[in-house]
């Protein structure tokens, strides 16, 4: 089997953005490919009657200490957010503008929008923070503003965040191997022993 | 540091079955000792507005079967009981009357609890099965019924619930080590990091 891993997460996710750092060494290590399948959380919380961690008493406080002691946990750079959850519309959108004709740069453009948003705490929810991101990669300023406001790509995310419900998707990360859930950064041990053994 | 560890859980809690089995080897391996605390997470859940695992959309049936996965990758026997979850007041109730006379005969109550639930399908709710795990123990039934139904019984363990609550305590398994807490049977690797490393 060598079918490629989703990988669903919303951009305001930290710990999405943790196993946004660690999935791509991880799979390639197995031989697969990784399609990232940027989603709104905010939409899925409203059909599973879910919300926001932050929101959550006593689990939103432990959840803050717990994200950067994770963070250290991989060895991975991370700094809370001064505003935290953020809409990432506009980011998932140009994400899914940006791979239908280059999935590279596309997934480039994620880490980027990830390390903006975790490490160096600008809000890409804004217009202008989230322009910088696409430009240090070498996208075209006007098209960018262009394709993040068109209906088309308002109906590609709503269309891909329908798909990943009728999945089962219900929070960030969340990946689909070979049909199986994991669900959680924390997973991301039990995901390696199933590509290691072919499920188990 | 040789503080005790505070493991909080409650009975009818699958992740904390798992953690139950784990958590004695890992912390002898620091030369700690572990508190066990049985809760109510009933009544924890009223405070938090949350809800069981198995009543959430999405996330119940996601966690039905990666409860089964996760004690798959421990390598600990598990079988999904038919009555999930069920109502524990009784089982914590006599671990705390266990527990002031013979700590080490509550935690093999603890054990066997968890195991005649969470492997041998036996309702830990019901009288009964309970007065079983007792008796299997030479724990005395008379002695135990009206242990579990006395009013100090129920306040002791009201006690227990209020002070974990005060505590952040939110969900099961909840560990507290050297005041840093840690949620969940996927924290174990963390936990472990942390007494090795006197903290991170």
């Amino acid at each position: 089997m060598n079918a490629a891993i989703d990988f669903y997460f919303d951009f305001s996710s930290p710990y999405g953005y943790l196993a946004s750092e660690m999935i791509g060494q991880l799979s390639a290590r197995y031989g697969r490919s990784v399609h990232w399948r940027p989603v709104l959380l905010g939409v899925v919380f409203r059909a599973t009657g879910s919300a926001p961690l932050a929101s959550i008493p006593l689990k939103g406080e432990y959840s803050m200490k717990d994200i950067a002691r994770s963070a250290r946990y991989f060895g991975l750079p991370y700094r809370r957010p001064s505003e935290f959850p953020i809409a990432t519309q506009r980011a998932a959108r140009a994400y899914y503008w940006l791979a239908e004709d280059d999935p590279q740069l596309a997934r480039e453009f994620a880490h980027a929008c990830y390390r903006a948003y975790f490490v160096d705490d600008r809000n890409i929810a804004q217009p202008e923070p989230l322009r910088d991101v696409a430009a240090a990669l070498g996208i075209d300023a006007m098209q960018f503003e262009a394709a993040v406001g068109e209906p088309a790509s308002k109906q590609r995310l709503n269309a891909e965040i329908e798909q990943a419900m009728a999945r089962g998707v219900f929070g960030s990360p969340y990946f689909v191997v070979d049909d199986e859930p994991f669900w959680g950064v924390d997973r991301l041990p039990q995901l390696e022993k199933w590509l290691a053994e072919d499920g188990f």
